[in-house]
């Protein structure tokens, strides 16, 4: 059921007098659930409860870490109405509900796999040389730990996936840290829900209080309040740029900074080779224009920028990717807002000089529902306004007509870092093009080959992330167990005894876990 | 030989009107070289330079990085003035000279091995599950690169280990990133000598021209300038907390936000338990008075903070640790500059209310040698008065007598981060004391069992580093191979040809790297 309130630690609690609701943007109307923003005074009782709860929580075993995630998972599945919810807080189709579901639960199983495994704390031992001269050698042991209490800002394009429990959460929990979520006002609702199961699963598998808090609000003074706090030792946001760059600020300005891990925005380029061009330039075309409709374009890797060799086959390319595109039915946005920013963020592209438009669907839509729009634009035009560099959130991308190779490479080196680059090329034409690949690679955190960017895998070996903009430290991906990384720092026992250590870094080995012990890989007892 | 002039890549410069010279603090003269600082141009050109040598360093193999680190080691073994140099340029003895050249060619060559071995990029892949539905899963295959460009900020106290060549410098050439150092104007010839060694080796081994330069400068705008330049990627500072900051705040402001990883203050506090200031008090007192004065206490780890709990055994200790540190004969500080902040920080502690003189070092000294001093605090008078917690650096330390074990907790999780913490335990106490045990680690990097902070292994181990102050980020270390992850990002390469793919990441696996494949470690080819 949803109440509207906010969770501090297991307890509901609407103090405040402010409040809000959501909106659904496919039948244009208000949802009717009243939630009700968070006052200062709960908000410092969440980073208390938290900062209490982070002195068990950092030292709980993996195997019971796993077991909180795991049940986390089990609850959210047995929701009842978070499919429903879901879909009229962010006018999103039930399959997208359904798969974007299946992903959080996938994520927080994936996080209890690798706790309950253990090895992720990169143990590494090397023993004491008693013996060495002119010093003795320490004995010094190292694992990763917890940071401490973390701020997740849930995502208006995730619900789910990057929201209340999703991968920012998931994976702050598995690194032992306390979670407050600044709930996205859009879909306060689905957060609340999710917080429900959350906390459902802490209880039951014996977590503290304070191990998680579900924070409501409409304004930015909550999200401000809380990474302002003495308390709180790491951020993650998913969002806009001016969002994002807003927080980081904030964070750095601290007496005490602490990270802040903003995903931000991308227009992920896309490069077409000549020769793929000329032989598979239509295919690419109608396959370009499903990627850059998929999700009505609301993802943070959708191609915003396409960019060619000008020429008779980047002309076929994108007469074919126009008409196709105007062929796809236009799908409802997140929200007003959201479209509206399309709107704007469209019409400052083609206000300016040397913009054409290539595809507009044209027929009226619902409100709340996006015209999908194609521009082209020449490269040098494109090298020297940098506005158009801007992402425009939606079914939108540019073409840039690159005057050479050489310009095309230039156009890349100047561009803004990215999550995504991709390489579109024919067989044995990429090596003649290293040049580009460098200055592909060197802008952004993933390079696709052949393929389109939209899809983010789930897996060890994903980064997403890359260069400023698209994330404020291209060190950490977002996406994939290694995001845990984001959330911990290691830590180094000396001389410590045996009996004294963490698990993970008893002689024993008792978790036979994989270990660097002096300078060799091994599972093996010292 | 040294010239005074700055290195712009492989090309001695001296164009800029600005000089300076350095300063033998044992004869209280100046030394006779007249060093240029560089002008803006000058820093321009260095970072051109760097910017065009990162795109064939970042790429070059890492048994080539590793020769060039080996011949590095080489070069500054056979600078023939070296050891000269240093002492006149920082008051130390020649032992201790020799062995930090010891230990700064040992970084290199542990680098070198680290590179040459390969392991360290973290190579992951997933590989491709054409069939798996509804969606085919991409082949995604991961690895550290390096960010580009680094600045590395010489350190007054550690004219070779963390300066010009030291850990930051080896740790970004061995991540493929050029370097630019701001050397530290005290030892201006040492760093210019040492660059001469690095350039040699550059030469020898074909690096590209830009991989690395000198800077000189006596004041703060040449650093400002590099830090703000819009090609430098990050940032490596050992120093004081103002100074590093400064620093980080000029980073975070920058329109691109780049990390800086300063390791700043930390006074470093070490507990001794009540069973061990009865049973073994007195020793530890003497243990402690040496590593107070080692390296006229001018280490970022001396014990600057001691706490107990009030009473006979921890008065007694006290006593001993006054009685034998006022044995011990002063010795001279780097510089005058750094002998004066030592005088008016002891004063400052010296004029806070509730302060006790334990021991000080009476008769007089020569020009810039320190004296040694112990005061002495009660619990509630530390714990309320945080100019208390400030650094003193030098032969410095305060014995803080805590009303309980309470207070002790308290006092522990009120400080500032710190890089060590030191628990005295007797045979079986520590057990009984685990509050403060949590405290403490909450609070430090590194955590010492029955020793003393001084002396920083350099290994995988271990962690120089800690929460705010004692770093701008405690999710890295400073000191040992791991330090190269402040210089590398994760990137992914997604369905890239196998041919077009680095080395390490390659199906066939030729460098015999471990690998994390499928979720499974192995150096297996695939």
């Amino acid at each position: 059921m949803i109440t509207g309130k906010n969770y501090i630690g297991f307890t509901p609690s609407a103090n405040g007098t402010k409040t809000y609701k959501t909106f659904n943007p496919q039948t244009n109307t208000e949802n009717e659930d009243i939630f009700t923003v968070a006052t200062s005074v709960e908000i410092d009782q969440a980073v208390a409860l938290a900062t209490e709860a982070f002195k068990r929580f950092s030292k709980i075993s993996g195997k019971e870490k796993a077991e909180f995630l795991n049940t986390i998972a089990d609850e959210i599945l047995a929701l009842d109405t978070l499919i429903e919810t879901y879909c009229k807080e962010s006018g999103l189709p039930e399959g997208r509900a359904m798969g974007e579901r299946g992903r959080t639960v996938g994520q927080l199983r994936a996080f209890a796999k690798l706790v309950e495994d253990g090895s992720w704390v990169d143990a590494t031992i090397d023993t004491a040389q008693p013996e060495r001269s002119p010093m003795p050698k320490p004995d010094l042991r190292k694992m990763y730990i917890g940071l401490g209490p973390v701020v997740v800002f849930g995502a208006s394009n995730f619900p789910l996936a990057y929201s209340t429990a999703g991968g920012d959460t998931a994976a702050a929990f598995a690194a032992g840290c306390p979670v407050i979520v600044k709930s996205h006002p859009m879909h306060a609702g689905t957060g609340e829900l999710v917080a429900t199961a959350v906390i459902k699963a802490a209880q039951k598998t014996n977590m503290p209080d304070g191990v998680f808090s579900n924070i409501n609000s409409s304004g930015i003074d909550v999200g401000q309040q809380l990474v302002k706090h003495p308390g709180i030792k790491a951020v993650g946001f998913t969002g806009s740029i001016r969002g994002g760059r807003a927080l980081y600020n904030l964070a750095a300005e601290r007496e005490e900074p602490i990270p802040v891990f903003a995903e931000m925005g991308s227009i992920n380029p896309v490069v077409i080779l000549p020769k793929a061009l000329s032989e598979q330039g239509q295919d690419w075309a109608k396959t370009y224009a499903s990627s850059i409709m998929l999700g009505t374009g609301q993802f943070c890797t959708n191609p915003g920028l396409l960019l060619g060799i000008k020429g008779k086959d980047l002309d076929v390319f994108i007469d074919v990717l126009s008409h196709e595109i105007v062929k796809i039915e236009p799908s409802c946005m997140l929200h007003p807002n959201i479209k509206s920013a399309y709107s704007k963020n469209k019409l400052r592209a083609l206000d300016q000089e040397g913009i054409t438009i290539s595809a507009e669907y044209k027929t009226d839509v619902k409100p709340n529902y996006a015209q999908q729009t194609v521009l082209t634009v020449n490269g040098k035009t494109f090298l020297e306004n940098t506005t158009l560099h801007q992402e425009v959130f939606g079914p939108f991308s540019l073409v840039v007509q690159c005057e050479s190779e050489e310009e095309l490479e230039t156009i890349l080196y100047k561009l803004e870092g990215q999550l995504t680059g991709t390489l579109i090329a024919a067989e044995g034409e990429a090596n003649a093009y290293s040049g580009i690949v460098s200055a592909l690679q060197n802008r952004v955190g993933r390079i696709i080959f052949n393929g389109v960017p939209t899809g983010v895998e789930v897996c060890p070996s994903m980064v997403h992330g890359g260069p400023y903009p698209s994330s404020t430290d291209s060190r950490f991906t977002a996406v994939g167990t290694q995001s845990i990384k984001r959330w911990v720092r290691p830590f180094s026992f000396q001389d410590w005894p045996n009996y004294l250590l963490p698990i993970e870094l008893q002689n024993a080995n008792p978790l036979g876990i994989l270990r660097l012990v002096n300078n060799k890989q091994t599972a093996d007892a010292i």
